[in-house]
């Protein structure tokens, strides 16, 4: 049985305190675009190893470097001038019995892949260089992982780390997580394909007034001019405050690209959707964290879970699963409104057996009356922690 | 008049709740390396700028990559067998009139200065192989930077962003801090020359005990052998002892490098101090925050202030501008026992007009009978805000 | 007037002798990619540079290297396991009135046009990373352009620098030449997809007995098994053979793969046609020289010509310019059976105006009565020189 | 025996010939600069595979690219502004039973080493980048290898392919090679620190007048201004003409740096003493012969001896052995006045049997009493290959 510590949450609710902060940054977004490329690998390389070895094998894949190219945006479509460059690094096994596994080859496709489905008009032949620098790592891992999933021992924390979760979302948090899905989602760029895919989103909540400010590159080629660039930025404006709207009953104020400078027709337009193609570089670990937000009013951890091994990297298995454990804990416990996870590794002891866990509620009624019933969701969370893999190999999680 | 928001702190004193969890990662930590020559590269950009131009030019330097090398650590002394790669990027000004300045070059002497003085036992000619990869950006900035400084307008904000701070440091991270600056000392090395500079400290406080895990890499040409090695960890464990107790009444355990496995001889020894010699990456921003640690159970900002330009950075400014705030709030008004302290900018506008400062008091009387000084340090600070720079350029703050 | 020498070649004729020994390196070789990618380069820009400046700007873009990618070729098909990796440098003017042009993206995407329609079965996105390395080099020389070109004066030579050319032909160096160029043909390909482009040629004469070495890369997906791959090398030997023995009066033999181990299965097969998929370096300027062919009983030059700017580079110009003058020699004057051609530049003085052009022949007739038509033809490709430039731009030559 | 074919040389000799070109490109020329870190990396890999097999294992390192670097040199000193980059590539076997070796760290250290030795005035620090990108090369060449070596057999030939060599030089030849050596020797270099070690002289012989032009890189702190830079200049013409005019009877001229610009102080001056400092690059194989000398009126090897495994290297085995053949033939057979030697490789055959080895002598009596004399040299060199690796570690070759 796992130490675990039930408690109270005693300050005000974040959402009834008169600030709160929240921001996710967009599919596009160089950051995100790390996130993705390291988490899909990732997920490649323990598919890859499932049919070579019945077992995922170690890898970090955590380390992702975008270097933004140049470009030349114009009304109407611009070009290109120098490629984005990224870096894709980190440890892989590499070898089976002295053959050679594809795994540079595998982070080439992948990234590929994943930018194609998700950046359209990114050219992924002409404007994008992916260098795949990754290590082979330490073989004696192999027997390690091979033990943890061939013959079902429970595999052992990597490290001294810890996870954080919360539930649920308050207004502004559901709102700032909505409106990106919306606007990125397919159906939405069917009928406006000028929003490009790197959209951020910073939402300020002030007492009852909450102003969404959204950085949102559009896509040059499908804007005639600084007319119909302002139409259409009126347009999505209009979509993003009836949609936000109808999540809260607060005030909602929306502004787009606040430092665009019409009069000089300089305006936030990209060739590709994204940032990436002119002067931003991004970062694995520098955007969204597991809950696909950045909530400085709520307790976050620094981990990067992107790219990370799902077997046995305590940073990304616990983070994840300490959302897991606040969710079930709200949803299953009626009289529980809120709830925040925090769970403590040991290195080398089984991830089953964290140094602590801790569990913070905000309850309609005593907590005492209810800790047995979260003290039971925690340890299921806790038993489950060994097949967690699966879930991020089937992307449960909002990774990126 | 700035927005300035004056509460309270309800919850339970971080310090009084059951758990507490703080890290730091010290000064060879491939992260913190990434983080050290990212900021050293920025104040010497902006020394190189004021020079040329007499005023900080416009750059942001704060993505960094650092491969990790390949080695064969050996009691008595092994050697590298794969240099380490560091990838510093970002964007600098890199022209005046024609004239090529030479960042690129700055870069790399920079890295291999700080490299130097800081990592003693890596081989900066051959075991570390810097790469420049800084773009130039805009021109465009030029004008506007020269206006800031030299016309004295105040900087706008380049972002909407936020930043935040508290203090005082709580006992477990006085500890956590004080410990990673201790074993990293010129004196300590004096004496004990074996203890390499990565060296990562995770406290868990759980009720009065406090669980100090140290991961330290020994330098090998300093260990005779694996006796010598416990011996030698063993009078680490102990100073590391007899430090932290001084500095809390609760209980202190330390264990270093736990995963450790003696009878095998499979024990954490490198060539050079630290584990970037083998394997580990690292990246700007995945450390220590502006104050010098990872603090869950505190407000994070995800900000990498490190390489961010000092004049106008919202992300880099209002962060250390929180933890100023926050810490002259504590020290100057007696009745406050701890303060945190938000900031939020608003894109385009001025760096002195945030949209909302919030700062969040636990005092032994009312609120608002302190909430006059409180309002008039908090103004100060923000009226501050415009020379912030001087103290980037002076390593005022922990950056790394 | 230029200094022309007329003389007589005294030795006896190549052919005539007891030995000669002609290579030529395939489309698909490492070092003939390099050549082609660094000269596909140079006429792209010259296009890009006379639409934005209307004259041909300054670049040299000769030096590429291509690191080999790792494979795992297999009958009925393999797979790469590492992607080739291509570096693009030299120096090119990026920029024109302020404006940037696009010169690294240019590089990136003349080469993958390049390659998917010489090198079919590579995958373009997935198994090359094409590194554009360019400089810009100096904006002094754009004004020394314009006079070039658009006010018509002489190109001034760039360097001390020479070419050598000779004319017709051997057997031997015909069969070489013809073979390649026979077994990369569109028309062969289609009937023979099995036979990669990386087809290197070596023919030894060794009195009247040729003997044609090929060394060819099969395209593994197009060879079910060891015995198909037996019989399809024998189809192409004696295809080889019967076109061989049409161009010459002398005995031929056909070598295909003489490393190949049949017993053990270890041929020559390939998953891309190009052996620059597993291991094998390339370099611009270690392949073919300007004639199509590497000839050591021949004088040679050791300029690499692809890259080098058309317009004022001399070792490009001359080495064409030569074997374009030994080529009309021998066309236009009946009593010459051979022609060899030298030219000298003096840096600095136009290029109309070399050191030393020196002109030995091999006549039916006393050298005398022939020297003026000699001068005349010398005298008149030497004039011609100034607008050599459009040639290059029509892939008049056999650079690669 | 081997199949040693002995013929006349027909033709006049080259120096009695109207016309010859030689050229020569010194220490620090970027060509140069590749073709010694190649060979050098060679040798060291060499004694690395001693030292851990008892025998060369395969390698092949005869890749290397030199990105020239961006510098503003000035009089009495000026400074670098983009550091040198250079690539290392290749082949080698990197691993030995599991133990990896350090091939890449060799790399950078024996790269770091040549560049201190020999470019004195280039910061290893600093100004320069090196990329260690060898590839572990076939892991089946390493029993191939030890069969060569520890059991006696004789290597087989990696490729068909030949070597040329030629002796004696002729006068030009002679002052071509012998004055780069001397302005590059370290007693000239005491008295004159100002000349750096980018040299290339280029000969140009028309009848009796030798034209040699040498361009040559002053090194920026040790030249005051413009009129100590061309008294300076003044100083080593004056020295070249005295010590050229020794080494031959024909009228010589000496023109240094001819593309100077006095008037608008446009001269060749440089921070580190070689152009690469600023914008030119180079590669292997692009430079000297094996013989040190580029003579287009001789029969040229286009092979890049330079990098190539010593052991089972045809084209560095047999044109070294060319050139021995040539110049034993010359010295010990008092009646041969100059011979010309090529040899041909099968490959798969054994290296002491050449497909072809051809001998063409120019001789004060009928070659057929002779002839015997000259076999058994040939025969003798020819038993000599196998031992061959012995004078490359040695560095008895002029290789760069």
């Amino acid at each position: 049985m796992a130490n675990i510590n039930v408690g109270i949450l005693e300050f005000e609710k974040v959402s009834s305190q008169p600030v709160e902060i929240v921001e996710r940054k967009g599919t596009g977004h160089p950051d995100t675009i790390c996130d993705a490329l390291a988490e899909e690998l990732s997920i490649a390389l323990s598919n890859l190893y499932r049919e070579e070895f019945g077992a995922i094998m170690h890898h970090n894949v955590d380390k992702a470097l975008l270097i933004g190219g140049v470009a030349d945006p114009q009304f109407k479509g611009g070009k290109i001038l120098e490629p984005i460059e990224i870096y894709l690094t980190g440890r892989a096994i590499d070898e089976k019995n002295g053959k050679k596994l594809p795994v540079k080859e595998l982070a080439v496709e992948t990234a590929h892949k994943w930018l194609k489905e998700n950046i359209p008009n990114l050219d992924i032949v002409n404007h994008v260089i992916i260098h795949p620098k990754l290590k082979p790592g330490s073989k004696d891992l192999v027997e390690l992982f091979e033990r943890f999933q061939l013959k079902g021992e429970i595999p052992l924390a990597n490290d001294t780390s810890f996870g954080v979760g919360f539930a649920p979302f308050s207004d502004i948090e559901t709102i700032v997580y909505e409106l990106e899905r919306a606007l990125n989602s397919k159906e939405f760029k069917k009928d406006h394909p000028y929003v490009g895919e790197d959209i951020k989103i910073m939402g300020v909540r002030n007492k009852d007034n909450i102003r969404i400010t959204i950085a949102m590159a559009f896509v040059d080629k499908y804007v005639n001019d600084i007319k119909d660039y302002v139409e259409k930025k009126e347009i999505v404006t209009n979509y993003a405050y009836s949609l936000a709207q109808k999540l809260t009953t607060k005030h909602v104020d929306i502004f787009i690209n606040t430092a665009d400078d019409i009069d000089n027709q300089s305006v936030y337009i990209t060739v590709t959707g994204t940032s990436a193609e002119a002067g931003d570089d991004g970062q694995v670990g520098r955007g969204n964290r597991v809950n696909g937000l950045i909530t400085p009013y709520r307790p976050m951890s620094l981990e990067a879970a992107a790219g990370k091994n799902p077997v046995s990297h305590i940073g990304k298995i616990y983070n994840t699963a300490a959302m897991d454990m606040a969710e079930r804990i709200v949803a299953e416990i009626e009289e529980v409104e809120e709830a925040y996870c925090y769970l403590v590794s040991q290195i080398g002891k089984p991830i089953t057996e964290p140094q602590v866990c801790d569990v913070k509620l905000r309850a309609t009624c005593d907590v005492n009356k209810i800790k047995d019933k979260v003290l039971k969701i925690a340890q299921e969370e806790i038993d489950k922690l060994p097949t967690t893999w699966q879930k991020f190999l089937n992307r449960h999680f909002r990774l990126y």
